[in-house]
């Protein structure tokens, strides 16, 4: 079997998990790598003989799907429609509030040029969109719910470290969210609860500030806890540590969360599925689930499924490597 | 928006599961109960206006698609060819070692009668198997895990209910399976440990002997224990109780039950993924998942996908009562 040749757009952490988990998927093989500071990487790979180039010399790299590893906010409005006119792509755009529209413009693209693309695959969304859609299925009337941070450390957040560094006299920050154990017991006796996003969890900000005047950490303490929609609706927690620490205790991106549905079957029996995820490595978890959609989108784009597709229009066999065989026999 | 018919072909357990859970979906509707004993459906329906039928005369029942409720071992190799000859089905074949086989049979008479089948819906096989085949995408490497039997009663095994009730001077008899919580806290450590079928699960069963001298429980109980695949490779333990105590402390069908696997992204970062589900009544959630897959059978009908699939071959969307947009706004 050819393997399907993937061409990594953009070399961050995301990046980076997708080149580990490409060797983990024998069926796939890095074609090469695309980034806007070809150097940089050039330096990381030393001597390889992976292709390193930037998006203006695509010919380079001979690729089935291109996995678009940029950020939401930036990168992939920008990337997505961009890469579709030369790649069958997948991405994680993240921005849940957006997908509708960044959908809808990903599958013009991907259709005007004969291409498939897998839009907001990863975890949340991804994973755990999956489950939604799947337990709204198998126990109707009920609402998924989602927790994020149930271990000790809570998971940490980009979105919500990047705006606490954009606070004035903040040199660097981290920003854990925590799950609140007791909602989920609610939610897991079957209450249904009505659960504001405080009641859900809350938030602890790891922060190193520009001077250890006092005053000036109260006034930094007080504009991050007051931030509309960040931190405002939460209960929220500021230590200052210094960089050192920032950088020797939390250098680490681990989330985990779970999605929980419960509900009643017949004339009122209990019913709950609950899906976990523990992920000691944030964008390692994301990359192992975008090469698993690579291998998706190939497939879908040989049976001629061209435009836009989320994880919820694949099938679990177009994201395994086994055969219909296999399948039928080990894992039914 | 016109309702999907479904017609139940078999009014056991899983048929009144089935029935229950077409309520719960506003776009189906029952067409009417197949069985082979249509008066006695007919007595417990009463005077509402269900149309109930045999198998000889299936011309009453104008359904979309035929979920079929029998067992495994005696009514599906039957059945499932009998009925994708008149219409789309659905169905729990779960005997593991004979689905491709099953599946074959059932995909070449869909094919020949131009119908699409989905076989061994429901949670094991099933919603398990879903969660086996996207733990292996996501977690390459790791070998999925099933336990049953969670909670403090366990789980009720049907088949090995059954198996009891064949010893020679058994009345009735109940099997729980049980789950051995050491062996699951071996998994998620991520040992990956190669474990035992006894080592994994332990059995229980609650049996009415025919009398109650004590040699011939103690004979019961011999042979119980001894009894090859069912019972030898595990701990088992065998109480005597009274026929009521059975009807009443054991006449619920709880089950539940989780897919764990767990391994490692990049260099050794901890990851796992689990999957668990508790269902106070088993028939009532296969019923459920039927459902659900019905109306995936009927949308691939629509798209003139004919043959047999599994629920590995369905996508999230296609399970949905929701539409497109409704899924990139709200689910994902």
């Amino acid at each position: 079997m050819k393997a399907t040749r993937i061409a990594i757009v953009g070399y961050g952490n995301v990046g980076r998990g997708v080149y580990k988990a490409l060797e983990r998927n024998p069926d796939m093989s890095l074609a090469g790598i695309i980034s806007r500071d070809p150097n940089r990487v050039r330096n990381e790979f030393g001597n390889t003989i992976v292709p390193i180039t930037s998006p203006d010399n695509l010919r380079v790299i001979n690729a089935d799907v291109a996995i678009l590893c940029g950020g939401s906010k930036d990168d992939l409005p920008k990337q997505g429609p961009f890469f579709v006119e030369h790649y069958n792509t997948v991405d994680s755009f993240d921005t849940h509030a957006k997908i509708p529209e960044y959908f809808h413009k990903i599958d013009e693209f991907a259709r005007k040029n004969g291409k498939t693309s897998i839009i907001s695959a990863g975890w949340d969304p991804g994973t755990f969109s999956v489950n939604r859609v799947l337990m709204d299925a198998f126990l109707p009337g009920t609402i998924p719910k989602a927790f994020y941070g149930l271990g000790e450390t809570g998971g940490l957040s980009m979105g919500h470290s990047d705006a606490v560094r954009q606070v004035k006299g903040v040199k660097d920050a981290r920003q854990y969210t925590h799950a609140i154990p007791e909602a989920i017991e609610r939610v897991r006796d079957g209450e249904n609860p009505d659960l504001s996003v405080g009641e859900m969890h809350w938030r602890e900000c790891y922060v190193v500030a520009e001077n250890d005047d006092p005053g000036e950490m109260e006034r930094i303490s007080d504009e991050i806890i007051s931030m509309p929609n960040y931190f405002k609706p939460y209960e929220t927690k500021v230590h200052f540590v210094t960089q050192e620490i920032l950088d020797k205790q939390f250098s680490g991106m681990p989330h985990d969360g779970l999605v929980l549905a419960v509900g009643e079957t017949g004339d009122g029996n209990y019913a709950s599925i609950e899906y976990k995820n523990v992920w000691q490595s944030n964008p390692e978890a994301t990359g192992n689930v975008l090469v698993a959609c690579a291998r998706a989108c190939y497939k879908l784009k040989k049976r001629h499924q061209i435009g836009a597709y989320t994880m919820l229009d694949i099938s679990p066999a177009d994201l395994s490597i086994h055969s219909q065989e296999e399948l039928l026999r080990d894992f039914m």
